[in-house]
């Protein structure tokens, strides 16, 4: 499988003989698998898939072309066992995916004279590799988009003074369900009037004011692949000010789309956004001092993977890098604004997965 | 705060001078600030709730009583550094909620002279102080489980032969939604016809078969804490064979619910459902054989937490603590059946959370 291939290619430039993966995401990417309970080994052309007797039908029916071995111990303790029979020196493992618990309990369960020389950090091997996307996972990746799409069309017809925010998610996550979906890709924000300044307002009982701005982040998984997108619309009329900050945002968001590129940094597509904000100007401050987190992240099988597209950033885009560009202004105790896409990195540029969604001023 | 006292008693008994804590689930326990990214530092009496800019109104509004400190810094950082200051000469962390490189991160915020001897692993002193509920959330978790317990009638109205289980999945957690549930508390298991063999069959786009079993497990989550439970009902007219298996089940399922009491032990709990499974046959074998998982675990904020319920575990049950009942038994590439209730230990026994929902035999 060429996903392996490359992993133990990334071993072998990290200078480990073997790699052991526990995070689920990679170990579904490596292998299929996606039960919560697995531990791949891989040590060379070899690779051993470990999990518990829950998953005995399941490990075997994903993990094709695989090796699956049942055990009744940890998954990481009968992997770890495995990898020193199969006499590699050294082992790489994620520290960032990896407890300080279960590393002692990887290391007790190596021989003695190997216990302290045998794992070496080895980060983000896998989540390297995954934050280019194969033409497998941009197709997935479409179609959760496009159904993400598809839930704000709901959410607009749902949408009215009155209407309780959980009320507005509810409608989105059975569209969702009955598009097909495994579930929701995060706990959905409907986030409405003062609520809206609170960048994650995840739906309350509130019910939709007679005029203020309604927040939706939401997204979908897709046959593993998550959705991201955010609208804002104004229920009711909003004031020249409101409708000045959404159009403001949009320059901005609409900016750092134009950004994406191949050789671009995060950096810098995160600097398109910020630019636009600190060029305007909200009472006596810069725009961009209400702007308070980054511009977006990597999504995939996880909703938040590499790369970071946030200040300063110096990581380079690739195609096939599929990134979310989503600035917001959040005014405290008065209202809050924030626009997300999902854009793919292309030999060109950028193609917006979400497109299908309007971005223009909506009052409803 | 009762509960930030109860902690300081436990790192006292654990003898760490400080505390930090990390894990969402028992940062919000302690501190009622319920966003992803907090790091609560306790040195004696004195603690610091630390986030970040996107959490500014929501922590001040949530974690009332308590200093919030907004940092650029990660906030395991940021705690680190106020810890080091508050002249503590070692500080309890989590070692099985606490990754490799965010302890080396969390060091390297340190002075060289107290870098290596500042952390001390203080394993699960929150989680344990969370396995006994208090009034509040056992109140929290009478209502999450009577919301769930309402989810299981809308199943019984939509399940008939042709529908999809994501249709199934979708109806239930619509009525979740409209019932205040803030999501579900894991992914919806629908698991049909041989798809019931598997443990963990989440819904997927299969219809229901003319005639087969149909395991639902499904929890959701009300002011923040988790409901679980499961019943299995038949589609269509069953065999004597799977009737029996059934009630060979729920057998199991009440003399382990019956086992629960103050004092008892999570192994006798355990034993009282496989004894019972294991003095049954499945053909040649003990019906234990397909048995396959502990029977239980605890549940609160988080939808498995301690303590666990399984073969030989010697953790004694206390009044308060809030645990699964659920043996299942499932036969390969044929049919499986699994029956699950939520148990508050009480200081004369146990109480049935779910006991609302029917488990006697239902054909559809």
């Amino acid at each position: 499988m060429l996903r392996r291939r490359r992993a133990q290619a990334a071993a072998g430039q990290a200078n480990v003989g073997g790699l052991l993966v526990t995070h689920a995401p990679d170990v579904r990417y490596l292998s299929g698998f996606t039960g919560s309970n697995g531990a791949l080994a891989m040590a060379g052309a070899r690779a051993v898939l470990f999990t518990d007797g829950r998953y005995t039908t399941q490990a075997k029916a994903e993990a094709k072309g695989l090796r699956v071995t049942i055990s009744p111990k940890p998954a990481t303790v009968a992997a770890t066992e495995w990898l020193a029979e199969q006499g590699i020196k050294n082992c790489g493992f994620d520290s960032a995916q990896t407890t300080v618990a279960a590393l002692t309990r990887m290391r007790s369960a190596l021989p003695g004279n190997i216990r302290r020389s045998f794992f070496t950090a080895a980060d983000g091997l896998i989540a390297r590799l995954r934050e280019v996307k194969d033409a497998d996972e941009i197709a997935r990746m479409r179609r959760a988009a496009k159904v993400g799409c598809s839930l704000f069309e709901v959410a607009l017809r749902v949408i009215a003074p009155g209407i309780p925010e959980m009320e507005v998610a509810a409608q989105l996550e059975l569209a969702a369900r009955r598009a097909g979906a495994d579930g929701m890709s995060f706990e959905t924000i409907v986030a409405s009037g003062k609520r809206s300044s609170l960048p994650h307002g995840r739906a309350t009982a509130a019910k939709l004011p007679r005029q203020g701005f309604c927040t939706l982040d939401f997204g979908v998984v897709l046959a593993g692949y998550c959705s991201d997108m955010t609208r804002t619309v104004h229920v009711g009329k909003a004031t020249p000010q409101q409708r000045d900050v959404y159009h403001l945002v949009l320059d901005a968001q609409v900016a750092a789309v134009a950004a994406v590129k191949p050789g671009a940094t995060c950096g810098e597509v995160d600097e398109a956004a910020r630019g636009v904000l600190r060029r305007a100007r909200f009472g006596r401050k810069s725009l961009d001092k209400f702007f308070t987190h980054s511009t977006g992240h990597g999504v995939g099988l996880e909703i938040h993977e590499g790369p970071r597209v946030a200040s300063k950033q110096t990581q380079v885009l690739e195609p096939g890098m599929v990134i979310t560009i989503e600035p917001g202004v959040y005014i405290p105790e008065a209202f809050g604004i924030r626009i997300e896409d999902e854009v793919l990195v292309t030999p060109r540029g950028g193609d917006v997965l979400t497109a299908a969604s309007s971005k223009t001023w909506i009052e409803l």
